[in-house]
């Protein structure tokens, strides 16, 4: 296995562990915990399973991956605050979503070399990227796992 | 730069934009708020910030970095839970350590070559290390990103 490899497994290891890590968290949590706030007036704990799935949503996308696949999720969970949302979808409806995302995340991260990981995300355009080639896909999992285990730190205060 | 200097490059990176995050969020927090309690039940500011610092003196060990610069620490932040020592430092005196051991870390991590990153890390032996070579001292800086942000989605809650 050359560093490279090694690396790529790494980082890919570390997001997996994460996702499950939380997983196992939201899986202990009823449905009414889930809505309950994390500490006295911060998140509710439904808002910020909405919220990681919308930001790994994202990811698809700077991934270059297809379209999200609950685009419907930015608005309440990226761009509103929790509680200022009209409709928000219901524990349950979210724990199917962030199941379902986690499979589909899973098979499209499988299809990637190891030479892939390193090429630029989509955020990025050809000629920053020159400069700048740790700007790539394996950063995007890089930043989104510090993002996941930030959060989870969280839900974890609801048990 | 090679796939591995860039892999090495992002890793470091988001080890210290963590280490910059959790930092401007303890600086922000007044003493008298660092011994309030995260949620209702749940940790203190001041103990959460000793086990960090307790846990980061570990990577030193693992990372063949020499010796703990706080092995006072291990006792009241890793093996006992909050509120259980009779005796903790002082907040104050936790900053001093933080602020310090950074920058003892960063010297140490400045010296390792894009190589030795690649290299076992003291808790794995020569036989395992040879099958599993993701047993490395970059991994070591990889999980402990992983704890650093868990436990600064707890701290941001204090503010």
């Amino acid at each position: 296995m050359t560093h490279t490899e090694t690396s790529v497994k790494m980082v890919l290891d570390r997001w997996y562990a994460s996702i499950k890590s939380c997983d196992n968290i939201i899986s202990n949590l009823s449905d009414e915990l889930m809505q309950k706030e994390i500490a006295p007036g911060k998140n509710r704990g439904a808002y910020l399973l909405g919220h990681l799935i919308a930001v790994h949503d994202d990811m698809l996308v700077l991934l270059d991956m297809g379209e999200k696949l609950y685009p419907e999720l930015s608005e309440p969970f990226i761009k509103s605050p929790d509680k200022a949302a009209s409709h928000i979808p219901s524990v349950s409806e979210l724990r199917g979503f962030w199941a379902n995302q986690n499979e589909v995340m899973k098979q499209k991260n499988d299809q990637l070399s190891t030479e892939e990981w390193f090429e630029k995300h989509t955020a990025v355009s050809a000629e920053d990227f020159a400069n700048e080639p740790h700007r790539n896909k394996l950063n995007i999992i890089i930043t989104r796992t510090s993002h996941l285990q930030y959060h989870t730190g969280q839900l974890v205060l609801l048990k």
